[in-house]
């Protein structure tokens, strides 16, 4: 019974963190992760990331938004994936803005949104743009966090040591998203159905409806060979490490100050 | 890692199960029940359900949807309460319209919404009328069941041995959820804060902005004492047995006769 | 020309009832009631108690809202039938959010909706909650009220002596609406069409599309054989008494207090 | 109990019109007409109208919609008056669609929307242009007719023998709304309250928010001096039976060729 | 480079306008004008009437809303003409409320919305309303104006001295916007194109879906033989005039006033 | 008058277009860009590319959407700066799926979006997703290209030949479009108003409301110094031919391959 998880505190237990505490949503989604890899990883990366945030800053954890924006064509397969189970714009503005409400509702200062799927970004800080668009006060806060681009430069010739760093676009179910996996979930991932298939470019435009023939048949956009579970642990603790100093910087140094 | 669960599938595994199985959707909600049960209860006796009746007839389960609409003052305590994170109305709708206009386009041709959440059903309902409102074929089929409209007459007064049933309007965090959720997650359920205090009948109106005074301070609209872990092995071994009939006479027995 | 209906008003007499008065909303809807009563059923009704509750403390009324949600299958036949004429979930609150926007800001501290179709009331509170959702005094007040909650438990089996009380989920154009109807319309119930047609037990799960063979093709959930006018006049008197109580205490009793 | 409002047909009888016969949807609005007319002026005399139609072409008219669009500050006084209960335009939209889906999905090849508020018009065209804008065939047809387009040049002098006519957009609560009111509703016209006020010219702008100088306070926009029900007689037969010719030519006419 | 357009000022400009200027938004459209004018007629004048305006009060304009309401079929032609490329009304809405929006929060206390495209009317007021409902002050305020109404009576002969004024529903494409065309974009205009095509007398009702014979296959519905550019320039020029006499009396001249 | 333009065409001109050119529909902003360029850079930029384009495949281009979605602090300033005027994601979605609506209404096969502000193309991506999801053949295509993504490696270090590249995210108002603006608008750069001013790393995270203090109070992300028109011709020409490059590929040969 994880201490941080809202869902497994009384209201009483809840009501009382608010004050001085942080509150970390976690937003992933359903989608197609290749051959080698489950639809529910940037679900299950976005619960494990904002627990171990909460470890640290002693944060709570409100339950994980599972489905999200759909992934576009180079950027994950997009909908021509059975698995792939995506929602509308809107629904995902609506969605966060309502849970931003309820949270600004019931007092906390300081939100974090941690998310583990790109296409999700923008939907999600236009919800936090219209929940606060009239706000003159610089607190309650909400900040919008990731992994990838809270990892340090230094980190990523230790995981694309074999494999030459494609760019983010193009690492969707491939070496860092594998490597958390075994690092986090080892028992999700099927090694042995990990393939060297993948495209080389991203494209340079996007196209609607989305071509059939862009992607290798198997979902992958780049190859997973060469992942670790020691690759995962190393991006897993040092995103992390990165968060926790933006959260100290953002969150509670400016609370101090205000003092 | 349970094989139901299609958050742990690969998307090829996932599609390997539209033809022939169900897909289940868990709906619960993030909301105060009382002293001594946790905010998830409904998430997490949805998610039970659905993986009990995924286990009798070897059905899939989508990842839970864990926020619901708000409770009304009289049956859930509602937006007084910290920790009742609710979603609105119209938020529910798109939500899971999207989410089954996913399922739809992938191909399922059986989906069963397991609802344990009261203040959801109208607008699941809504939802899975407009998704199926113009469509003139019997299938694709979607069912919506809960726990409480399927409990054999005779397990009540085996529940309601020592309390008399109130009505399940006022049963919230009361004998029935209480008693599920010691059978089902023990180490979540804080005994010895259960109460006495409860009101004795439902108001026969509804008031907005909602009444502050209307139900005790506590959250409980009606005394949870005389749970047992066994009395909520009787619920949900009954429930589950009778939707796992309702879905063998709607949706295979149909099905056959089709063959 | 009754002096109740504000549609009767010039809007000076309108402006004059503001400060001290009552304002209802009756609202219906436009469905089939089997092959004896008309469509008009629940906006006839809804017109009828709000000007009954009128007459007794001296409230004014405004136009009847005629279309309204949905009829579910098991509760009112739903889309299956020609001329149940339905808005969807958003239009309601649409609907009613306006109108109740435009009566607070002409100023009405105390508004009664009287609901005489079940299947609207999840919406006509979403309307109610979202317009009063941000207001922290306690008036203005807006109350949600409807005959069968507020029917007293010893009219029940006066009005059910002869057929035993099947649950008011499938009491629809049943002994009680068509006892009203005689009572206050009687020339537009059709007797020599009432059938013994019916279900005996509710359906325990909702289905999408609807069931064509789920309910009689008469549209009778359940029989009116053994309906009255006197029955009807109970009702309607015993129910109004009991609306009126609750709009006394809830609204007048609270005003006093409060001066 | 008039017999050809669908209100007070049983699902069968308003079944058995919709083959061969034309729908009508009266439409009007709630809102303030001088000192002298009550609030409803628009709702009854859509009703009148399309009952007088209906005489005619043995159509049926379903429940008024009586709650319509602001008016405009320079053609009805708008907000600033109580009594004007207005819906948003999106509001409108909405409702009215889902009334012609429910009428067309019931099988209705002709219905007629016919509107006395001119306010609303713009919305009601809307809704019946997002209904038929992908249907390839004539039929079904949606036909928006109203009384001040439909009247005969050469009824106008008759009646605006004493005052020149203003133009449409002042003549609210003037002298053609006052001269139907007293041939329909001589009981509902205040005589003794109508003014000389009024305005000569209507502004070339339109002004937000709306000035709270610009029409008498009154709301009169023009004198309704020298109404008679003679002349309010004379309009209602003459643009009935001119609207009537507009649906013998453009609805049955039509019909009879395809045959 | 005009330096009344905004869309060429940096932000520094066009701040130092804000406190003590107008700001002007052209809307216009993009529809078909006949076999003789170009899609652009709307947006090319709402642009230089705009500019025009804003040369003689000093004030800003900001970039023209290129796209408007869908025209109807018998004032424009509609959606069956190929080019006439057309918003639904709820999208009208959104956009100009949105624009309006933002001048309000830049601090703009005039803003002044030109329309040359008369089937937006009512949507721009429905924008422009939302946005101030709840305003309490007479500053800021919006204006709405056009030509058309703007037009002094004794210029009409001048204009229509060959061929009789039809009214302005027909006036589409026709003598005035000719005129117009003819004044400021004579190099759009193809005179030789002209034809003598046209109706009478506009439809006393709307059709839905729209009729495909109603209007002559061109697109005219009134002739625009006998428009010249001297025309052009008189109407231009005294509605220019009249325009800028509304907005000194509404807005300079009460700002002083409150001074 | 350029022959490209639709605005200039007259709607029979337009349609005689349409059965083998492509249309582009160019898209940009009004938002601040430093103290030195005006804020129509967006919309200008995406003008002008598309009339290259348009000239080398002898396409037609709709007129310009000149507001788009609100700007990202880190990628603009946003909503900090006067003369930012943006538009809701949701009317963003809504304004181009009505474009894309009505150009696949009239017929167009392909359809390209020139999208100039980054921020946009979420919501560009979400319209022409909704609008082509029920499609299963691969024409009517829709495109969506920008500059940056179709700029060849080699000419970034021609460009950035005096200060490095920071990422296209803090290249907003700096080199690239301060040179482009140089190379097609000389006379709206204020090249002494250029600043050294700047961030030197984009932050890694977003945070709601706004920081004031993220970027300098000039609105430059980033130095523009080193600026050229003969740089400015470089980008535009390179990226115009790779678009067009692209729009050969994906659209023209794929045609032929189908003939």
């Amino acid at each position: 019974m994880n201490k941080h998880l809202i869902t497994n505190m009384t209201w009483q237990e809840y009501q009382s963190k608010i004050k001085d505490n942080i509150l970390i949503l976690p937003i992933g989604s359903t989608e197609q992760h290749g051959p080698h890899l489950p639809l529910g990883v940037d679900s299950m990366l976005a619960e494990s990331y904002s627990l171990a945030i909460a470890e640290k800053i002693n944060a709570v954890v409100a339950p994980t938004v599972s489905y999200g924006y759909k992934s576009l064509p180079a950027s994950g397969g997009g909908p021509i994936f059975p698995g792939t189970i995506d929602l509308k714009g809107a629904t995902v503005v609506s969605l966060v803005y309502d849970l931003l409400e309820e949270f600004l509702h019931d007092g906390w200062q300081k939100i974090v949104l941690v998310s583990c799927h790109y296409e999700n970004e923008a939907f999600l800080a236009e919800a936090a743009d219209l929940i606060t668009r009239n706000q003159t006060e610089e607190f309650p806060k909400i900040l919008l966090v990731n992994w990838w681009d809270n990892l340090s430069e230094n980190i990523l010739p230790l995981v694309f040591d074999e494999v030459e760093f494609p760019g983010w676009a193009l690492e969707h179910a491939a070496i860092a998203e594998t490597s958390m996996m075994m690092y986090c979930y080892p028992e999700l991932v099927r090694e042995d159905a990990i393939t060297d298939e993948g495209i080389d470019i991203p494209p340079t435009f996007q196209q609607f409806p989305p071509s059939k023939t862009l992607i290798p048949q198997s979902g992958s956009l780049h190859t997973a060979r060469s992942s670790t579970a020691e690759k995962g642990r190393l991006i897993v603790e040092n995103s992390t490490d990165n968060i926790v100093s933006v959260l100290e910087n953002e969150l509670f140094a400016k609370v101090k100050i205000t003092d």
